[in-house]
């Protein structure tokens, strides 16, 4: 006898309610997304594992479920989806008008330790504007992130967009006398500070002659830093979302191919938890795919967010609407007299061809029960059909009223009720 | 310099048409399985390759895309979500009220040849009903398979559901004297009897003592071959769907773990294909999860069902529509003076929270050639941000019709046109 199978480690089974979480929060990516004039696609799951290696940093390659195909090619399970759009719009960048707007919601697989808020696959929203250099676009993807984390109930209580500039700090080493091969593994330093203790930070820094004084001193000068930052601070402000942002040059990010503006949304609850982060990356596209184009983007993982809505108070109520309101049906129609059920069966063919969302019960059973498995399944109506046929009952259950009308005349009186 | 990355052999790049029509078929997926009362659920991608071992037939565990993990464990990327779906019911299945209505949209692979209507990579749409072992429910997933096609916009020109009894072959070939352990062998020879030259099919039946015209006999029987043949024939006349319906004792499914009734729909255009499928499996959910319940279901590919749509006059109108909608928006916003571009963006996200789907130039661009990125993206207003501004033009650009009112009016003048 088999004990059962397991879902894998780090692995997730959507069970109705939890399915319904998902689609609460894509609904409301896919949702913001399109009210932002922006289209979505979607790649492949599995592709090459030499896309990856190209860039993306050494974390995330350690990371890769990569196997060899029964072609013998070299493949992985996506990590993440950046490379796959660089590559998709470099081989048809002739075919749509620029700046593209795209975004997708897909999900990435990352062999990384079991824990809370990750797993070794999870959901993300990837939203990237593409052919568009101007600064403009970097604050129209900071207004989508934080319009998402309104949507979904937070508040400037509950969160902030902080902004920094790669570029800025690439200026700043150079001028510091960083060169320019030396620049990524200084980047790395700054990402890592607030994770490293200050004597191994200075210690770190000591190569490239900088201390850590300077450090602090560059990340004093806030938006002075670039003009790019006071760009983003007036279109954000001007948008009336300047309540949400904070200046932050700490934030570099991991990612090697950024090259300008970075942000990332922080929940400032108990957890300062990273909820979505993005950037620049201007170079990217030519080194995929041969192609110059100016480019940003960010990325939102379901994980977090999902934890952050459950916690919450006011969007748990958003949450727990959306799922009732998926979950329930409109009638549940119940066979009084089994010589009935065929005429039963065609009524309830009828309800779902008007669009009403209908069941019944397949196994002859007691009128009770029947009336029971309709409470359970969350139906706001019962229509009872019975030797009167075609002289049905409707029943309207959260109100304990019934009415009788002809099978005929059901669909309209139930479109009336509406 | 890279040559620029291709995507794998069998794979889809899902550009935003592509995407658009990808969506369009799921939302007629979810839409109807809601409409009969069924509730969503997902499953991981990667599974223990034994899940699929246990079950299945051999034919899938040639095509899986297998591999060992980073901690040793042979897993596989799902090829199908049955062995998922019974796991995931047997673990849990105290906690939910029978019978369950399930299903799920999501991605499966199998490494085969790559050809038109298959690749290596598909989505599909699955729908079962757990714990409820009348006919009734095989008969409820039959009838929900062909309101897709109708939703879908298919007429009974232009496909028909094909429905079998894998008992009454089984009670059959007992009759005939095939052992029980024989059987799985039988069938598959009567699941081949289409693609095989009529010696060697007779051939083959020699082996256990059946001629090729007990075989035909049988087939000719139709419905008075099963009682459960006779109820889901009288059970979908009853909802109206009987022109669907052809009772065709050919089909067995290739599947291993069917029990009872079976069933395929078929595009009766030029090409034959098998659009969906699915049956009875009662054993399986002993088999994975040691729990016994009655179980059936169906699942529909993404790739046949699409290409149909494609190839369909009727329903490519309505595809197209959804694609038209899907991707264009309601207002753009012309920045007419550069000095005003903060305020421009402030109308633009005061439009955005009203829900209304808005884009403007981020790059600084005459007013034609802005003018031409609004047409570009189907929008349906222009709105006018010049050096009158808070005074702004509202433009109809289908009507070619202009009114001026102030910024603040702008929201209700918009609402007021829809």
């Amino acid at each position: 006898m088999s004990k059962g199978f397991q879902t894998l480690k780090g692995f997730r089974d959507f069970y109705p309610d939890e399915c319904d979480a998902r689609n609460y929060v894509f609904n409301v990516w896919r949702n913001v997304a399109k009210r932002y004039g922006f289209v979505e696609y979607e790649g492949p799951i599995l592709e090459p594992t030499d896309l990856y290696k190209k860039k993306s940093g050494d974390e995330i390659v350690t990371q890769l479920f990569c196997f060899e195909d029964k072609g013998g090619r070299d493949v992985s399970m996506r990590p993440e989806l950046t490379p796959t759009l660089a590559r998709m719009a470099a081989a048809r960048q002739r075919d749509f008008k620029k700046p593209l707007r795209w975004f997708s919601i897909g999900q990435f697989f990352r062999y990384e330790k079991h824990q809370k808020g990750r797993g070794r696959e999870f959901y993300q929203f990837n939203c990237d504007i593409l052919g568009e250099e101007s600064v403009a676009a970097d604050a129209e993807l900071a207004a989508i992130s934080i319009d998402i984390m309104r949507e979904l109930g937070f508040t400037a209580d509950d969160f902030r967009l902080r902004v920094s500039d790669r570029k800025a700090w690439t200026d700043f080493a150079e001028k510091k006398g960083v060169g320019e091969e030396q620049i990524p593994e200084f980047l790395q330093i700054i990402d890592k500070k607030e994770r490293t203790k200050p004597e191994d930070f200075e210690k770190a820094l000591a190569t490239f002659q900088v201390t850590p004084s300077d450090i602090e001193q560059f990340i004093q000068s806030g938006s002075d830093a670039s003009e790019t930052l006071q760009t983003i601070v007036a279109d954000l402000t001007a948008r009336g979302l300047g309540e949400f942002l904070e200046v932050d040059l700490r934030i570099v990010r991991g990612l090697a191919y950024y090259t300008g503006a970075v942000f990332e949304i922080f929940d400032i609850g108990k957890g300062m938890r990273a909820v979505a982060g993005g950037g620049r990356y201007d170079q990217l596209l030519k080194l995929v795919g041969g192609v110059d184009m100016a480019a940003c983007g960010f990325a939102m993982g379901d994980m977090v967010i999902t934890d952050l809505v459950r916690e919450s108070e006011k969007p748990n109520q958003l949450l727990e609407a959306g799922i009732s309101a998926s979950q329930s049906i409109d009638v549940f129609v119940i066979v009084a007299d089994e010589d009935r059920r065929n005429d039963a069966v065609n009524v309830v063919q009828r309800l779902r061809d008007a669009n009403f969302r209908t069941a019944y019960a397949m196994t002859p059973a007691k009128m009770g029960k029947q009336f029971q498995s309709a409470e359970q399944m969350g139906a706001a109506n019962a229509v009872i059909v019975g030797t009167e046929f075609p002289q049905v009952s409707l029943k309207n259950l959260a109100e304990r009223t019934e009415v009788s009308c002809s099978a005929d005349e059901l669909i309209a009186e139930l479109q009336s009720r509406k």
